[in-house]
C-alpha cells in the first residue's frame, strides 16, 4: 500500500493479468511481467489478486497468479 | 474456477466489459463477447462480476451483465 | 454500473427485494419487479445481489434472487 | 435467505460443487445438483457463488456455476 | 440460508433495522424485531450484518446489533 | 464507526439513497440527504457506500453517492 | 486466528455446517458440533460465517448459524 | 453504526483485540475490553469483526472475538 | 448505480485508472478522466474503487484515486 | 496503490484512526493526520476505509473518515 | 480463473483444506495436496484462500495455507 | 484458522505491518517480523492481507506483504 511522493504526480492505468510457473508464485508473477513487458514499458507495481494452480496426479503442477499492474501514461 | 493442464503456459490479459439484452442474462454476456470478438480473437473464459438491469413500467427493459474476459496474449 | 446524463438530477431510494420463479433466474427478477410495481411507480433500474434457490428430490425447484431496485423520489 | 419454521431443528451440512451446461445458468446449476443427487439425497437448497464459463471463436460455449449446496445430517 | 419449500411462491422485501440490548447479542436482535413489528407483521427472517456496541469505563455498556429482516409483500 | 452511550435505546431504521450533484462528493450527500428530509425528520447518520459519477466531453460532469442513511423510529 | 505450534504439522479438512436453536447463538454453534461429532471425531475449531433466524409473530424462534469447522486428517 | 452528535470533535485511534470465553461471545467480548482497559482508558465503541472458537471431544471449548475498539486520543 | 433506457443497447469496455491531485478528491478523479480523455473519447461513467494519499510533515501531502472508467466500444 | 522503488527497504506499522470534520471529507482527513502527528512523526501514506458522518436537522453536520496510516518504523 | 474447453462436461465437487510446512508457502500447498490425494484421487485444480502462520522468538516457524481444491466426481 | 486450546485464555493484540524482500514474499513476511521483533516478544501468529510489489525495467524489484501480528498481552 505505501506510496512515495516522488511519483505523486503520474496518472497510471492498471492492467489484469494472469501469470503461471511450474516452480513458484514468484516466479508465476514474473512471467506475467515480463510477457507484459514487451508491449507495456512503464510498469511500476502490481498486486496479487488471486492465486491459483493445476493439480495432476496428486502434486501440484503449477501456479497461476492473477495481478493487477500498474503504469504510467506519460511513457 | 477449473484450470486444464493443457493451457498451463499461457499469460492471459483480463478485460472487463459490459454487455446488455433485453433477452436474457446468458444473451448479454454473448453480445459483449461477440462485440469484443471484433478486436480481440483468442478470448477464452469470462466471469460474472456483476448482473443488473433497467426497468421501465414496471418490467425488465433489459440486463446488464459486467464480465471479466480473460484471452492469451501469445496471439 | 452504466448511468446516462439525463438522468443526473434524481434523488434515487434503493429497495431491497427476493422475487422467486420456478422457470428461470430471469422470471423471478421479472416477479420481484412486477409485485413492487403494485405500490411503487418510479422504479428504473435494478441490481442482483445473491441467486439461491430450492431442491425438491434432486431437482431445482424454484428460484430465488435478491434484488437492489431504485426508484425515483420524484414521483 | 428466508427461511420457513418448519424446517428449524435441522443440521445442515454445505456442500460445493460446480456444474456446467451449454445452454445456460440455470441448466449448469441443474446439472450439478443432478449429479450430487446420486448420493446425496436430502438436499434443500443451493446459493449461486460464481459463475463463469469458456469462449471459442467470440462464442460462449458453455457456462460454468459455482453452488453452495445445502443438505440435511437427519437422512 | 436454509429455505423451505412451503414458502417458496412469496415475495419479499427487505428492511434494514439497528437494534440495541444491554444484557445480550441476542436481545439487542428481539428488541429490533420488537420495534419493528408495531408496524410491519408478516416478518419471517433475519441475517445478522454488524454487531457492534459501547464501553464505558471498561466495561461493555450496550449491544448494537445491524439486522436485514425479511417479510412477506402479501400480508 | 463511533458511537456515543446517549443514543443506544433507540432502534434505528437504515435506508439506502443516491444523491448526486455537480459540485462535489460532499454536495451530493447533502443532496441525498435534503431531499429524504422531507418525508423523514430523525436521520441521525450515514455511511456513504458507493463513489459514482457521469463523464462528458472528457469532463465529471456530476457525482452520485449512495448513502445508508439512520434514523430512529421513535419519531 | 491465533494458532499455537504444538499443531502445526496437521492438516485440516474444513466443514460447513449450519446449526440452529431456540435459545441463543452459542447453542445453536453447539448443536451443530455435536451432530457433526457422530460421523467426525477430531473437530478443533470453528468459525462463524452467519447468524441468520426465523422470526414468528413478533419474535425471533430460532437461530442459524453457519459455521466452518476443521478437523485434522490424521485420525 | 449509528453516531451522536456529541462527540464529533474526536478522533479515535482504533485497536485490534482478540478476547476469549468458555461462557458465551458477550463474555469473550468483555474479556477483551477489561484486559485492554488496564493501559487504555478512553474506550469508547467496538466491533465484532470475527467470531471463532476451539472444539474439544464434541463440544465447544471456547470462544474467540476479533474486535476493533475505537477509543479518543485527547485522554 | 442508476442506468438509463436510452443507453441500453452499448457494450461498454471498463478501464481501470489511478488518478492524483493536491488539491482534492474531486480533482484527483477530474485528473484521471483527463489523461485518459487524450486516447479515449467515450467515456460515460465512473466508479470510485480506492482512495488513498501521500503525507509528508503530518500533512496530506496529495491524495490518489483508483477509478473504473466505463466506455462505449461503438466509437 | 503505486509505491516507488526509494522507499522499498522499509517496514512499515500501520494504524487505524477515525478523524472529522464539519466542512468537508478531505479536512476530516487532514484533522486525523494532524491530530495523529503529535506523536507518530514518520506517517508516509494513507488509505480511506470507511466515509461516515452525522445528520443534524436534515443537514450534514460533520463528516467522520476512517484511514488506515502508514508510517516507517525506522524513524 | 482460466478454464479450458476439454473439461467442459465435469461437475467439481470443492474440498476445503488447511496445509502447512517450516520452508514456504508453495511447500505447504503441496503438503495439503498430497495428504488429500490419499483419498481423493481425481484433483484438478486449488485456489489459495488464507495465507497464515506461526511466530516462534521473533521467526516465522511455518506457514498455513487455506486452499479450495476441486476434483472431478465423474471418477 | 486452527486454534489449540493451549492458549485459550490468552487476549491478543493485531499489528498490522508492511514489510519488503527482494528474494520472496516468505522473506518479505520473515523481514516484517524480525524488525517487529525489536519491540514486541511475544508475537505468535500472522495473517497475510495483501501481497504487492514493485516492478522496475519489467522486472520484479522486491515484494511487499501486509501482514496481521497477533502477540499476547500478558508478556
Amino acid at each position: 500500500m505505501p506510496d512515495t511522493a516522488g511519483m505523486k504526480d503520474h496518472v497510471y492505468k492498471i492492467l489484469d493479468l494472469v501469470g503461471s510457473s511450474e516452480k513458484s508464485i514468484e516466479d508465476a508473477i514474473q512471467n506475467a511481467v515480463t510477457r507484459a513487458s514487451k508491449t507495456i514499458r512503464e510498469m511500476k507495481w502490481f498486486e496479487v489478486v488471486q492465486t491459483r494452480g493445476h493439480i495432476e496426479n496428486g502434486s501440484v503442477r503449477h501456479y497461476q497468479v492473477t495481478l493487477r499492474v500498474g503504469f504510467t501514461l506519460e511513457e
